[in-house]
């Protein structure tokens, strides 16, 4: 753990008390001057550190701030999920950034968020509205033994993890939308793009990116998004710590990610089924420029769709847009 | 087509004759002085272009070097494979440097070879050796309207594309081993290397690479590969042209995307099939750490192999090293 993640640590853990300078210098290895230099940065970038001459350092805020050395003192030990975090005040969209951290050969588990996005895309190339400060904007790399057709394990795993995070920090119950969408009361809170590197039969590496609208009210949305999209803040009717959040998602994502990579995903679908409003209802399904009409019945082994169509067949399905049809 | 293109071009259409420098200059329009230029920059890359002071200009040789211009002189007009062709003398690895083209957003139909690789690869990460001179190491830049389990018919593609080739050049019937592999005698002439950018639903960009052994020596293989590997020359017992062959591999090519992608995949199929040693035969393959065994009996409409196994079963198969068993 990095200087400055040891100390926001060892400050939380402390809570109401302080921790005293000879500690954290003893503690950290390093000069309690060193230790002055640290506080001094991090207040620079929010953190309200009061510093008491007989007490030591207390931290008296929690910021709705994005920072590296703070997420990964929240986070802790994982087994994958996080091992590695990058926080990137603006950047064109994460998964082009960790597609280059991919090719240069970074290890799975990195991490990497964006306070705002210029560039930030859903499925099919679509425009992801990213503005600075409101949301999770972050992808993850991942090294998983998998076939091509088996990496939509990966967007099931990371919705799934999503909605527990989304359950433990603000309290609310989502809806899973089939492929990638996460829903609350019918708007789209939250996406997931999974893209991948692969060879014919194995997948060299896999890019989960998530967009996940925390802190907008309604006036926030620009008006045409307004009707079908919506934030944790306007569900929940306060304001959620960002940093709570995306630590409870990196933290549940290790867990899911294990499942998967240990044969268990027959549990994640099993999971997300419970959460999928979509199940048991007719729909329609634009694929390109045709639409599969039918039953939505159930996930398969890999996380496709199974739908009933009207001849009564089973068909499979890996992506596409799908409407409710009454 | 260039400057270059043309000249070569109007050179080789005259055969035995010449082309006078006045003709030249007012096809191409340009100077006489810019086209005696162009005449000096080819004799340095090692084409012999005679002038005659009454008669002009003519080609003495066919030299053995691969130039982009040559090569689209050669090709004249495609529908999509070779509209952007790019030489470099010496490069880590074709297939990296297309996937930086795909994400610059070049178009379909890019190809890149290389005279040498440094890096150059096979499935599975394996090296694949690339010496200068010696071979055609190249990648071609396809974005076709696929699904990832689809991508196989690239592979199958690139196959039945090369066979023809080498037999309308070299004058030799290969058998094409299955998933990407081209033989003669039971050594290894040519491999193929298919990598995909994809969504879960849908390919972004696919990199079909082809590592074809010319002209090499029996004695230029490294020992251990001497019993495994051959090139066309070993076999045919002359050298080939490779500005000629790799000419006509982009035009086979060319018709084969255009049917996979018209929706003829089929024809395809059944025309790898004629050359395939390996249906009919018992076969092992090794995915991962587990080995597949039966009779290899078909392709698929996506290009994977159906193999009968012992229980009776078909069981579908994407990727795996193949060895005959007895």
């Amino acid at each position: 753990m990095t200087t400055d993640a040891q100390i926001l640590s060892a400050l939380r853990s402390a809570g109401e008390g302080a921790v005293s300078g000879a500690d954290l210098s003893q503690k950290l290895g390093i000069s309690r001057a060193a230790i002055w230099a640290r506080i001094e940065e991090l207040r620079k970038l929010g953190y309200e550190i009061e510093a008491s001459p007989h007490l030591g350092y207390r931290l008296l805020n929690d910021p709705d701030l994005l920072n590296a050395d703070d997420l990964l003192a929240r986070l802790g030990r994982t087994t994958v999920i996080g091992r590695d975090i990058r926080v990137f005040q603006q950047t064109n969209s994460t998964n082009d950034i960790v597609d280059k951290l991919a090719r240069d050969g970074v290890k799975e588990g990195a991490v990497v968020f964006a306070e705002a996005q210029t560039k930030g895309r859903g499925r099919l190339g679509r425009q992801w509205i990213s503005p600075a400060g409101k949301g999770l904007w972050f992808s993850v790399l991942l090294r998983p033994d998998l076939r091509p057709q088996e990496a939509t394990r990966i967007t099931i795993a990371g919705a799934t993890a999503l909605w527990r995070a989304i359950h433990e920090v603000a309290g609310l119950r989502a809806d899973v939308k089939w492929p990638n969408d996460i829903l609350m009361n019918g708007r789209k809170v939250a996406g997931i793009l999974t893209e991948m590197n692969a060879e014919l039969d194995h997948v060299k590496y896999v890019i989960l990116g998530v967009g996940l609208d925390v802190n907008q009210t309604a006036t926030d949305f620009p008006a045409e998004l307004r009707r079908v999209a919506t934030s944790l803040r306007v569900e929940t009717r306060r304001p959620v710590s960002r940093a709570e959040l995306a630590t409870a998602i990196l933290r549940e994502l290790d867990r899911d990610y294990r499942r998967v990579c240990q044969g268990a995903f027959a549990e994640v679908a099993d999971e997300w089924e419970e959460h999928c409003a979509t199940l048991g209802q007719q729909v329609g399904i634009n694929i390109g420029n045709r639409t599969l009409r039918g039953r939505a019945e159930a996930l398969d082994d890999d996380g496709a769709l199974l739908l009933r169509t009207e001849h009564g067949h089973l068909e499979r399905v890996i992506g596409g847009d799908v409407t409710l049809e009454k």
